[in-house]
């Protein structure tokens, strides 16, 4: 399973203000390369505090690259996947619309009615971890169904674990240039945090987009490699 | 007065863990980078919080550099500013040592005791704000005493109450390729946060430094520049 983590923050970290409202942080171009980058997994995946927040449809927004999709034999939009404990996301949920299939990842403490909600609107539920979603566990049940290239967008509480669980391979973050601050405001990585060794990157690559940056890097795992 | 912040995070935004313990984001290149800015400002600023967690001197390392002010006619060391509403700082913190002089900027509520106590141990207090620092009239104040341009190191607290003010002219990050996380971490710039009308800024210039990236700034202010 290769897994590749792309999100946009402005220059303190930020991926949403504190009412965890939208905003444009980047722009044209780096809305392209995003699709772009969509158009080359096989699946993008959010945390369903995400979904909550923005309603995200994931799929590709220019038909051209669905279609180039569809002439490989591929499904014209890569899948959705949502990790969700509880099986919180709403049936009318952009992210479980008709244009591509969408996993659930639930915890087996997720209601059964819920469960089923989610299936008859049309999700596929993958059962992993007691309370919280078993990431590792997950990602092993999707590799199984043939979900082998994972492009994670967010956000950072499900970013924090995927981290802990030493599951990140690459990272891209768009850096807009502006100042949201916040001391409530999600970041790129949240989550209870580490306060010693810190998973290590690899600076790959450095490109002005927009009217910002892009920071790519390979994830060298924590104890600087593992 | 021209005001430069600079300071170092993780890809992720963070200016130290959750536990607000130091570790090096940066290497020796940064290091010295960070010497030679300092050098060239008048003081160097950061608010109580910091001064709490880190208890830095904030003078410069490289006593070349100190050499060159003198003779110059400067003083060997920039001044030392902390932002202290309450007039917290310890009299034996590292910030109030004898290689430079020091303004602790406090309130007008801050005890008269701990700002005598302070005074006795060397600092110049400015008074400015009822409860807090009103930092436009504190910073006023320093410029009349013949203090033109102030690099300010943090944290986010700090940072949060000047860009809000529209004080910040220049900004320039480091940004070392680790992942910190934590939602109770603190972050380059915290306060409450913008939730519309961001500060702006304009990239101008991108450059490797150690195995991160450093990123500089100028502030085109909120509403894109006032
Ligand atoms: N700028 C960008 O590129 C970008 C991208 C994405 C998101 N965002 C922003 O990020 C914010 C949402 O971020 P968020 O951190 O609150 O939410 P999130 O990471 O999208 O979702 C977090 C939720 O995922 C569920 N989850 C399931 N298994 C998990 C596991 N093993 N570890 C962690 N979480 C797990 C948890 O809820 P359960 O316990 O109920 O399962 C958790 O609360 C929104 O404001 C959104 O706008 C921005
Ligand atoms: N990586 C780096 O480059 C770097 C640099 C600096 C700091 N840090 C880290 O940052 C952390 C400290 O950051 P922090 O945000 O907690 O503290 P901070 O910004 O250094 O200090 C905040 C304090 O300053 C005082 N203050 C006075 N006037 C203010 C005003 N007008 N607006 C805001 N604050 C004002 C407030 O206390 P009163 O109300 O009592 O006055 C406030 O709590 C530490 O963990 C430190 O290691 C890292």
């Amino acid at each position: 399973m290769h897994v590749r983590v792309n999100a946009a923050t402005s220059v303190d970290g930020k991926l949403s203000t504190r009412e965890r409202t939208q905003f444009a942080i980047s722009g044209a171009e780096d809305f392209e390369r995003v699709d772009e980058l969509r158009a080359d997994f096989d699946a993008v995946m959010v945390g369903v505090g995400t979904v909550l927040a923005d309603d995200p449809s994931l799929t590709l927004k220019d038909a051209d690259l669905a279609a180039a999709r569809a002439e490989r034999e591929e499904s014209p939009h890569p899948a959705r996947v949502v990790a969700d404990s509880q099986a919180r996301t709403p049936t009318d949920a952009s992210v479980l619309g008709p244009d591509a299939d969408t996993y659930v990842l639930v915890s087996e403490n997720a209601p059964d009615s819920r469960v089923r909600e989610l299936e008859r609107a049309g999700a596929h539920c993958v059962v992993a971890g007691n309370n919280r979603v078993a990431l590792p566990d997950a990602l092993a049940k999707l590799e199984s169904q043939g979900v082998e290239r994972v492009m994670v967008e967010g956000g950072g509480e499900l970013l924090f674990s995927l981290f802990a669980d030493n599951l990140v391979d690459a990272l891209s973050i768009f850096v807009g240039s502006m100042v949201v601050g916040g001391r409530d405001a999600p970041t790129l990585v949240d989550g209870e945090g580490f306060t010693d060794d810190f998973p290590r990157l690899d600076l790959t690559d450095v490109e002005r987009l927009d009217d910002g940056v892009l920071l790519t890097y390979d994830v060298l795992g924590r104890n600087g490699g593992d």
